[in-house]
């Protein structure tokens, strides 16, 4: 160590600025700060005295400036507690607690003159968040990240629900394995995918769950990815350590920073019991508060839509069968059509009829506009203008049918992965949305990304991706991003990002299937950033009904299916069957006619990653609960408990449960069922089938 | 060959679809197309029976279908005439005649199946054009673009006047040399620049001028680049063999084509007079026609502007000293100025002055909008918003005080090369512009590309910069853009494209300087795909009489100044120095004042690429003749002669030429004026000194 750096170790040490500790509201968690040999930060963090995450190195290698790594000293630390509540728009309960301690360290390089970081550190009773924070000052301005080196060294061989990790596609089949077995386990992971780009044989993904051996749940993800590269973890299995590996762009750099700036915050949340993590808020409370100065108009939405039978091949996008178009150049009236464009006039006031007699907010219709001939794998710049409908689908029409029906037209806006076409367009594209009673929008990005070498989960497209919500936002427009970069936690900024998809979703059960256990594994993966739109509610599992070719079917019962409403939260969702095979189970129906999709309230009766999970919601403003139970593949007796409903008071519980005999393999459709009266005493006791699951509605007796 | 290509051939032969010949209407250019060894493509030209193209391959190399590369059949052939004439919006003339024969080859390609292209060769008398064309088909679609194959076998070591093969920049000083001798002076040529990429040490840019050892003047160039990347040149030294070499994308893929698509056209322009390569009109005859419905707004502009005094280093661009500044986070207002700032209301105000007192259309400003103060080097995304000025600059007070006295305002976009950037803002930027009384902008592309990868050159940023000029005819802007591709004369088909720079510019004078010939190459080269905004009209040319600190001095007198606003067409022209020294030279000034930008007519009276030009030209709708005479570093006499003025009509020539002792680096503001009566008979003797030039108004004698 040079003879500065030991005057200053030594000054701190007098001064007290060596390691800094902070433990958590409740003292569960323990946390300390310290710097290592030549002045690396570290950090460790333990929970009821276990080890969680062993000692870890922090740090940013940079391109152009002077790195981040080494060479500190603790110029500075204040410790300072929060205990705030704040409402979320939209939201699983109506008020959040935000208490924290936080240790705020100042580091000096004294080899780097003039210069300095802070690290900030906030313990929750849920868990850990930390950024680095980049101060504006005269000797830092811009820099170049080549790698953030953030390490989370973790206790043993935890048993791990991962993603390969990637730069373009969160859509694989989680793996759930130990982490030993990583390596051996990825390339059977790594399944084809329109855009695909893995980085390591152990890289993984993040919202990353993990159960260790004694017993303690951890999750590690980040919160507020905003104006920085998306954060994947690279595995070293010899150790179990993991570091954080962030998204490159076309040229290989990892981020550009302007001080003052900071680094999203990165999260572990920890606990002994699986339900609290399902029932964490610290990556929403440590993301901003809302500074839209009027939320009036962002509002859960419940919808069906023109899509499902694309997606079972039974109807196509494309309204002809050309293998090449030019917008504006082929005249499509000119075309033949195909006969199987299912987004037409007449089939869309189908869908919106269904809409208004069954209380749903919305119609989504996706192949509306020119362009889906070849809308995939050319790698095509110009390939949607976003405003120019097919010769049979008839904007106006549907807007004056919609609006007269009370029901509201959902857009679709398939980027196919090229942005600045998107962008080019975007106002355009939002201004004939509200001219035409849209208030809504899906959007996507399958395929690679244009400008070609940028990856969906790099700094550019995360700023792209959040000029498309705050530009959206101008227009009063909610949006739903699909194949976006998965959240974390800004739809509190932001708050008409209602959902995303950006994992494996329903869609894949037509593309081979999903795991039965997938839909007990997401909540604690993919949903611990932000709602999903998951798209559930689909009843004919067999998808060869709809199209013979096609013999994939859903991995679950149809009222595993009614039970997603309430287990995969978002304020966006929809009833993706066809309206003519709800009609046949109108029963069945009557449950997703009535779950709400905002809440009061939100109770985690119980939960295991990978095996089950039940759960309990008020639904907002109303004297409603809805109790969602689903397993996996193994059958089970769910026990549902009603002590959070108001003591002294009847209510009468609709139960929807599985037949005897049911099983998402071979007898998905059978259910039952029952009414009963019931209050905060009564237990009821559920048999769920393999693959299936649980639904209950609780309303007040009349 | 294989035994059905060999079929195809033979029964090519015997319907005389084998080698196909053209001749230019003069019969002077001889072309020659036919299919080498193993089907490939081959052309050649000659020109009054002496070589210019020997057997050169045409062909595309792709990379993800089969390439266009051999295994051709002629399927069909085509030749027609071609003989109209039009009238540009602005141009060097009235009227352009297009007259050419065409020659049209189908190539079918038997190992393809069912697939085919097209090249289109048209030969005019001052030379060839042709261009590759995809026409829609079943077996062709999109493909990707490799590398383009197409040859130009040259007929020897020809002097040439080059600038070193580069991605990003054309600012090199243009090197003089024998092509043999440009692997050797490569590394000398490559001077430091912004933004640069060398491909190959014998690495060429297009326009390329030559001059065979017997006489014969031959440029290369491409016309209507559009949609598709810039082709520059690889020589192969041993034999003289020039082969396109097209710019990459960020993952080196060199285009991305949908069928119907064509290539630009490819062309090459000949004489044995060098006045006639000046006088081409080839690469406009190329490009399409204009579709603008009205073309009234388009207008010349003489403009003044906040420019040089930055470009000198007496003033800045910048507000204050700041190092980092966020836009819409730095409270402008709450800094100190640096007192060095030139766009301030007062100042602009001077400069409004001096236009309406003086006749010009505009004052350019630059440094107006807040940004500057870190713009430049740091690779900055959100680096301008085009319309947030300054504290000091007072938008709608200049736009009132310009009204009022009848001066547009010229707007000035730098982009520092973060195009998404501009794209975001540009209706919001343009919109600001109209609404503030500017109908005219710079913009430029100063610094590396933003999308990190891309170049100035790839298609991706040809596309950008067409977008910017399209997008601006929506608001009736015009535009001249610096460090764009270099033009190809699309300005016929977007005639509010009035200029580009493009190329190593006056301003280079102040950084370190222009060598004394350089003037008298650019006509040659750059111009010949279009106007240059080359900024002359230096009267100062001491660099350091405005920056102590700067030693570069102008290469030229300030006669030969006043020449360049006659040699260097451009319909957009500045006169460059400040007002307070034109106040000192206001007689010379005058030939400034009446110049004319638009034209009926010109006359290329004599010329020699990088020794002298001599240009008369005929002010459109109005019976006045300006000429310019430049010479290099050798004085001269030119012998100025008017036979193109009307026979019998009497006109006042004012002759600005060099004083007689006067010399670029000795004596540069020496001059004389004198008037003449002259006729059409008339023969001026103009001594120019060395660096200098002669400039001569005519006007009719009241």
């Amino acid at each position: 160590m040079n003879k500065l750096l030991t005057i200053f170790m030594l000054l701190s040490t007098v001064l007290g600025l060596q390691a800094q500790e902070l433990s958590s509201p409740d003292k569960n968690l323990k946390f300390k700060f310290s710097l290592q040999d030549n002045g690396v930060p570290t950090y460790e963090l333990s929970y009821k005295n276990k080890p969680i995450i062993k000692s870890s190195k922090l740090g940013i290698e940079t391109k152009d400036v002077p790195s981040f790594l080494n060479g500190f000293v603790i110029s500075n630390a204040v410790q300072t507690s929060f205990d705030e509540s704040w409402n979320p728009v939209l939201g699983e309960q109506k008020t959040i607690r935000n208490h924290y301690n936080e240790l705020l360290v100042t580091l000096a390089q004294p080899s780097v003159k003039d210069r300095y970081i802070r690290i900030r550190f906030r313990l929750f009773d849920d868990g850990l968040g930390f950024r680095y924070e980049f101060p504006e000052q005269k000797n830092l301005s811009y820099f170049i990240i080549k790698e953030e080196k953030t390490q989370f060294a973790l206790a043993g061989d935890h048993k791990a629900f991962w993603l390969p990790g990637d730069f373009d596609t969160q859509e694989y089949s989680t793996v759930t394995s130990n982490l030993s077995e990583v390596r051996g386990k990825m390339k059977a992971a790594v399944t084809p995918n329109a855009s695909q780009t893995t980085f390591s044989p152990t890289g993984l993904q993040t919202p990353l769950m993990m159960k260790s051996k004694d017993g303690l749940y951890i999750n590690i993800h980040e919160a507020a990815l905003v104006d920085y590269s998306c954060m994947s973890l690279n595995l070293n299995d010899s150790n179990f350590v993991l570091e954080s590996f962030l998204t490159p762009d076309a040229i290989g750099d990892k981020g550009y920073l302007q001080a003052p700036a900071q680094s999203p915050w990165r999260t572990i949340i920890v606990s002994d019991k699986a339900t609290d993590i399902l029932a964490s808020k610290l990556i929403l409370n440590l993301n901003e508060p809302t500074k839209y100065a009027d939320v009036s108009w962002i509002k859960p939405v419940k919808y069906v839509g023109v899509w499902w039978e694309m997606i079972t091949g039974k109807s196509t996008w494309a309204y002809n069968d050309l293998e090449s178009v030019q917008l504006g150049v082929t005249d499509y009236s000119k075309t033949k059509p195909n006969g199987k464009h299912a987004a037409n006039t007449q089939h869309v006031k189908e869908y919106i009829d269904f809409a208004a007699a069954n209380g749903f907010d919305a119609v989504l219709v996706e192949g509306w506009n020119e362009g889906w001939e070849d809308w995939f794998g050319k790698t095509k710049d110009y390939v949607f203008d976003f405003i120019t409908p097919y010769p049979d689908f008839d904007v106006q029409e549907l807007h004056r049918y919609a609006a007269s029906k009370n029901v509201k037209m959902m857009m679709h806006h398939e980027t196919s992965g090229s942005v600045r076409n998107y962008e080019r367009h975007m106002d355009d594209a939002y201004k004939f949305m509200i001219d035409n009673g849209y208030n809504s929008v899906k959007s996507g990005y399958v395929g690679n990304i244009i400008p070609r070498g940028e990856h969906h989960y790099g700094q550019w497209l995360v700023n792209h991706y959040l000029y498309a919500i705050t530009k959206a936002a101008d227009y009063k427009i909610m949006v739903n991003a699909h194949e976006a970069v998965r959240p974390t936690g800004l739809n509190r900024t932001y708050p008409n990002l209602l959902a995303n998809e950006s994992a494996r979703g329903t869609e894949y059960e037509s593309f081979g299937g999903n795991n039965p256990d997938h839909t007990t594994i997401l909540p604690f993966t993919r949903l611990m950033g932000g709602p999903m739109d998951y798209t559930p509610g689909i009843f004919q599992t067999k998808i060869s009904a709809y199209n013979p070719e096609n013999t994939s079917f859903v991995h679950s019962t149809l009222v595993h299916q009614l039970a997603l409403y309430v287990t995969m939260y978002s304020p966006l969702q929809m009833a993706a069957d066809l309206p003519e095979t709800y009609a046949k189970f109108m029963d069945a129906f009557q449950f997703i006619k009535d779950v709400a999709a905002d809440w009061d309230e939100t109770v985690i009766l119980e939960a295991e990653p990978g095996d089950y999970i039940s759960i309990a919601r008020k639904a907002k403003n109303k004297d409603e609960w809805y109790i969602g139970s689903i397993t996996d593949e193994n059958p089970r007796t769910a026990t549902i408990t009603f002590e959070y409903l108001p003591k002294g008071k009847n209510y009468e519980a609709v139960i929807y449960a599985d037949g005897k005999t049911a099983s998402y393999d071979k007898n998905p459709q059978s259910y039952t069922i029952r009414k009963m009266k019931i209050n905060s005493k009564t237990k009821v006791k559920v048999n769920l089938a393999s693959g299936g699951g649980a639904a209950i509605s609780v309303k007040p007796i009349k």
